[in-house]
């Protein structure tokens, strides 16, 4: 009987639009040349994290800028990356548009109002491309959210509409001890979901999704190493039951240290990644390559977790 | 009609005697590069963030290692950076002593007893050198240290006297909403200051002040984006009415984020330098070059930063 | 009558298994070059922070896999440190393992516990090497865990009855201003000890541990810079009075920055290696060397320190 490798990354998100990783300031030169480093390592698609935060714009949006007063960005990311994509032969997911007030709410009606506009402007300026594979709703759920299930449904149902059914996917947090925010002190928290609440809490939303949704890629950093496993066979099970894929996010950030966010240890990836191919996962993606995986990122530690990796995986097979 | 170009970046700090910036650890040779580069990028004049903090000092002054219980630095940056200024043909600002009381009890008294040697000695020391060609007052005023007027024009009043009416320059924060310490784990704060209420206060400040300080350059980075303009306007208006010059004081750092601080992001530094060539500012300087836009950052954001600043101003001009 | 030149750093911390300090990645062939940078700084010694830090460990470990869970590691640190130790002539100090709980509960059983298992299996691995010079005991102790003092006697004992007396050496704090949680928002504190109390409460520790102690090593970062050189004079006449070595552990990173954390401002490393001197420190070692001062550190504020350094000894002998 042969060994079973790890799950390898074959894909990731884009960050380009920052929440609270600082901007690399690269130009066409360096995301060309990092698309081919994913290439390289094996990423066949990427995922933009989202097409604007708040007043600021991946792409120019008319309707943004004009009915929502986002600023008008120096230049056109979708595009680009829509190119890069294509030059590198991988999918492109477009990540839907996120206002902030969610976040500060609780309130998902804005995002749906301005998701309605912004997907179909979005599919009409980008759809063309051979690139464009599908969605990725950047509302991030949890158990927290519940009450949002049916508004990512019809979420999903408007990009497969407007798209003639591209896939749509999701990737909610586990509400483990290591869900707190970037700008608090602490790492970690006390008050954490149960693997029971966990699997009755999901059933209820997977079933809310399963029409519009298609796959579900949890981030794998809020829970403890030796907890994931269990975790993501809960996911599993759940996205079986319901007909969704079942992906893993690996987070390539440490959300041990205090410093928020330096690159990943190999060691921790490692053990992820073992989890994620011991519970079937069938995709791996993670967040993201060029802040923490990168030979050219600005953290130095991403360049030699990348050498670790091919290593790893040149070495192993 | 033609187009107006954004202001372009003519001055810099100089933050080697740091508060809240982690140190580079530079020699002469490193020093005499950044010149180099801040000349190329079109910088005339570097000003000195302060010439010593608590006991740290940029030059051994007698007065405050005897008198004040300072540490006798290592090497005498003042000089340093004079003849770089002179080889560049830059102008040199010299920051005045900061206790750090100030920032503790908001008491100004022993600043004000302290700079008053200070700037005797420095002018006698410095003085002579070409490059020597005004002032800055490292005190941080702002709407909560109204009271401090009277302390701020006496300072800037024997600056003039002891250097025949060298300029003086202050870089006073608006209270907006990211006036948050660097320690706090917070953002952004709730209790922030009106547009009106910004004009009244500081309609008093600058008539306070407006015999003995030349330029106020406010810093730019604690209000969004977009109200900007209309506080740049008002600090215009007011420069205006009073005599004053009207600088801005782009920061070069993000305050969006959790690491505090890294490198901007080049679209932010961008709608700053609109919102300043709109507002009519004479000149925007930063704070600062060395982290934060220079080529040989420790921060290699930076260095990108300072590609796209370059290639816009380039391709646009 | 010559000048006395300050305290030359010739040990580091080796911080494979990280508490707080973010994973550089590093592979053999890193390393290795490491190794060689600390030998031509003038470092004969390195000490293994810990063994194993809660379910991470630096060798393959059977008591901590099979007995507590925790994982199987990558690769093996352990021997690559002894192994490179040997090739640079330096001494190697094993960390004892640290599981987490006693930071937490400041019980320190679980610690003792564990570490007989594995001091035991550690020797047997690994005593036949030639670098394999001794013992640091991991477990941080402070005036709030005198109540531990027999226990890190009793570790010290072990340690020396299984490798036939190999030197132990421990590096406790001082509970001065500085004494934070990494994590926490703040840089000071006020509730701070007195000099008075360090002496006698450190009178007490030493008179406990003196016989299974060799060497004591404070961190010397917790206290001011003009208030260390009297913490380490204390500390030095204790070691005395009670036949113990009197190092110091001069931290190499900046606890005055936000960011936690970055390398320290050379200016004030020197300040540490001048007060050590004076107060007649037999050696210097730091925390640490491979990411604050390394030229291939991920923080190149760090290479610029080591150049600092060795400009700032080679000039001066």
């Amino acid at each position: 009987m042969s060994i079973q490798l790890p799950l390898k990354i074959s894909g990731t998100f884009l960050d380009e639009i920052s929440h609270d990783i600082p901007h690399q300031n690269w130009g066409k030169k360096e995301w060309d040349a990092d698309f081919a480093h994913m290439a390289k390592m094996g990423i066949d698609s990427v995922f933009l994290i989202r097409s604007g935060y708040k007043r600021f714009l991946t792409y120019p949006s008319n309707y943004l800028i004009e009915q929502q007063g986002c600023y008008e960005p120096p230049t056109d990311l979708v595009e680009m990356y829509l190119v890069l994509a294509e030059k590198y032969s991988m999918d492109f997911y477009f990540g839907t548009y996120d206002s902030g007030l969610y976040w500060e709410t609780g309130n998902m009606l804005h995002e749906l109002d301005c998701n309605k506009y912004v997907i179909e402007e979005a599919y009409k300026k980008y759809g063309h491309y051979k690139a464009f594979k599908g969605w990725y709703l950047s509302l991030e759920l949890s158990r927290k959210t519940k009450g949002s299930v049916e508004a990512i449904a019809s979420l999903g149902r408007q990009c497969k509409d407007v798209s003639g059914g591209l896939p749509v996917m999701i990737s909610p947090w586990i509400d483990g001890k290591k869900a707190v925010l970037a700008a608090e002190g602490k790492l970690a928290k006390q008050d954490i979901v149960s693997l029971q609440t966990h699997y009755q809490e999901w059933d209820e939303i997977f079933d809310g999704i399963k029409n519009d949704v298609d796959t579900v890629a949890f981030q794998d950093g809020h829970v403890d190493y030796h907890e994931l496993e269990h975790f993501l066979n809960i996911n599993k099970e759940l996205a079986d039951k319901y007909g969704l894929n079942s992906w893993t996010n690996i987070e390539s950030f440490d959300r041990d240290m205090p410093i928020k966010f330096l690159p990943i240890k190999f060691e921790k990836m490692l053990l992820k990644l073992k989890a994620a191919q011991k519970a079937g996962c069938s995709k791996a993606i993670t967040f993201e390559f060029s802040h923490f995986i990168s030979p050219q990122s600005a953290y130095l530690q991403a360049g030699h977790l990348y050498n670790r990796y091919m290593e790893y995986f040149n070495e192993e097979n």
